[in-house]
This record gives structure tokens, C-alpha cells and sequence, in this order.
């Protein structure tokens, strides 16, 4: 990120609550005719968390289609509660990295073969992940399933994104009191989030990541 | 482990409820005078478990110090409740893996610093990882806290740790409903859970886990 402090230039974070439109007025410029979209950061009691880019993305997705809670999958999903218009709050999960992470760093993607779609076991994953959010307690199965026959080495990756989409549905949307969410990403992560939200009785609407983007881009100017 | 499938002779797992004194009949004789003690598993409805190894410092642990609730940290920490002598259930936690995955190989590792032991800062990790014990809505704020200045750069490992060791004392304890435990283990590791336990209201008993191997390994002869 250009406005990180491993970028161009360090752009301070405003805190939340902080209303969209504020964002507007609050371009750092940073030369003449380039400005600096500023993150959001939360930091309150012994709450931390930050955000760099996604900010102009949900404010695209807040013109487009209003809401109070956004979710925005990826490497860092972000939660995101609104009200009239004011970010209170929101919270990162790493489910994204935590995927990556497992399948190419840990012990539950030692010796796999190439992975294949499958819908079943992803399901599964979700109903597990779903009923047992405390992550810690679920993640081995993936590897004693597979070893005790029951998981195929082929769907490991499907099971682990199941398991992990399940988990941060379960305590994201109890954390929000969530019960309707626009998801801002993707097609496809979409689709997946979707699917673990329907589970968990969301009412889910979705906005393409990429017109959310030009459409805050746009609303910057 | 030599007894598993990428060993020198895979031993099929014993299948829990399991008594533990059955091991010693359930040796796995692979050569003259040669045997292998088998491992555990757990596979009933979706729940997937193994463990192999610890059963043998298991065994030596239960004649050591009797009790309903033993625990073994390490890279994958377990977690195994007996009654009267039977190893009903147990659950692997792959704390110490992902305390090495987060650090090594994620966001919140990039560009740290040596690490110094921070006494407050493993303290506030447990408290966090208690409270909140939905991993995934904590991990993130080991980066947050660090960029807005509130975590030291070299406290992220003491942090982090407490954070999982946290997560993992709050989600088995609630699942065993355990009160009392044994904790089998080396023993700076055996402090770290100590501290956690405590704040739990846990009691604790430590077995240091060189001498529940050799134990172990005598009752197996």
C-alpha cells in the first residue's frame, strides 16, 4: 500500500466511528494533484485493527447498495458495521492468509496431491467450522480425517476454506448481531461466503468488489 | 514416528474408548523383540482425532499422577480425558504449529525484529485469547496493535503466544468441563499453560513429560 509506512508515503489512519462521507474531505495530498486515500483504524479498550484500500471500496458499495454490515472476503476478510452512514467498527480475519497458510506451510498440507473442487466436503467443512467457531479445536480433523479415509487427499483445500469460512461466519455475525450483510468481493469468494451465510440464516445480498471499488474511486474524486 | 504410513511399518490406530492398561497387550510385534506401541484415534460421527507417541507418555503420566484431564503442549497439543483409567475422548490443538506459521510464514511475522520475552504482553495475549477464543477474530490484532504503537515490535511472539495458549485453555476446558489437570510437558512450556490455566481457575498439577515417557516406556515392557 503506497500509504502504508513500507510505502510512497505514511498516511496517518482516522479513527472509527467515522462517517463515510467524511473520507471525501480527508484526501492527503501528497503532490500536486495526487492524493492519498487515508485507512481506518479501530483502537479502543484492548481493540485493535486496521484498514488500508478496502475503505474506498466500501464507500463505493455504501452508495450503491446501503447496508449495515459489509463483509469484504480475501487474504484479510473485513467486517465492517454501519450506521446511517458512520463506520462504528469493524474487525479483520485472516481467513485468506490462514488457508494459504495451512495448505503450503503446515502439517495438514504435507504430502497432498493436487487439489480438486469438492462440493461435499466443503459443505462439511462449513457445517463444522459453523458449529465450533473456536478455530483452534477443528483444524486437526483435516489431517486425522485424511489419514483415518474419511476426507479424500484431494478435497484437503476445499475442507480447510469450508472449515474457515464457517468459523469466521459463526463469530463475525454473532460479534455484529448480523443478519443481513452485502458482500463486497469477487464471484467466486463470493459465492463461497454466501453459501456458509445461508447456512447461518443471513440474509445475503452481493456487490461485484471491482464495481464497488471504481464506483468509491469515482465518489473520491 | 515409525509407526505411521511414512514410517518404517504402519501400526493400525486403537480405537478409542480405550483402556489404557490395554496397550501393554496391544503391542505391535514388527520383529524379533522389536514391537511398536500402536496410536490412538478418535473417529465417531465428524469427530477425527490421532495421536502417536504421547500414548506412551500418556500411559506413564496416568500411573504417575492419576487424573481425568491430561494435557500435553507442544507443536500439536493434546488434550485427553480419562475415566477410570479409559482414555474416553482426546483433541489435538495445533498451537505450537501455528504459533510458528503466524510468526515465520504470515503478515504478522514480516519485518519483526529479534523477539524478547514481555511478560505483560504473553499476559494480555492470554486474556485476549480467554475472552475471545474465536481465534480468528484475535490473530489480526497482533499486526493492528503493532502498527498503531501499543505492541512492541519484539513482543510479538510473547503476545501471540499467550493469545493461542489462551484460545486453546478457553475452548477445551469448556469442551472437557474440566476443573483439574495434569499437565505433561517440558517445563517452561508446562509455565506458559500454567499461567493460562490459572487465570481459568483450573487446578494444576505438572508431570514433567521426560519422566511420563520413561514411565511409560518401562510399564510397556
Amino acid at each position: 500500500m503506497i500509504g502504508s509506512d513500507a510505502g510512497w508515503q505514511p498516511v496517518p489512519y482516522l479513527a472509527c466511528p467515522l462517517a463515510l462521507e467524511a473520507l471525501n474531505g480527508q484526501l492527503y495530498e501528497v503532490a500536486e494533484k495526487v492524493w492519498i486515500v487515508p485507512g481506518l483504524k479501530v483502537a479502543q479498550a484492548a481493540d485493535y485493527d486496521v484498514m488500508r484500500g478496502e475503505e474506498t471500496q466500501l464507500l463505493g458499495a455504501w452508495q450503491l447498495m446501503p447496508a449495515e454490515c459489509y463483509v469484504m472476503p480475501g487474504t484479510h476478510c473485513k467486517w465492517v458495521q454501519v450506521q446511517n452512514g458512520v463506520v462504528r467498527q469493524f474487525a479483520t480475519a485472516m481467513t485468506g492468509e490462514l488457508h494459504h497458510l495451512l495448505l503450503n506451510h503446515s502439517l495438514l498440507g504435507q504430502q497432498l496431491p493436487a487439489q480438486f473442487p469438492d462440493e461435499a466436503s466443503f459443505a462439511l467443512g462449513i457445517e463444522k467450522g459453523l458449529n465450533q467457531p473456536a478455530l483452534l479445536s477443528g483444524l486437526f480433523s483435516a489431517r486425522a480425517a485424511r489419514v483415518l479415509g474419511s476426507l479424500a487427499a484431494t478435497s484437503v483445500s476445499d475442507y480447510l476454506s469450508g472449515l474457515l469460512i464457517g468459523a469466521e461466519v459463526a463469530t463475525f455475525s454473532e460479534r455484529y448481531r448480523a443478519s443481513r450483510v452485502v458482500l463486497v468481493g469477487e464471484h467466486s469468494l463470493n459465492a463461497r461466503y454466501q453459501q456458509a451465510m445461508a447456512a447461518r440464516g443471513l440474509a445475503v445480498s452481493c456487490c461485484s468488489g471491482e464495481a464497488a471499488f471504481s464506483f468509491g474511486y469515482s465518489e473520491d474524486d
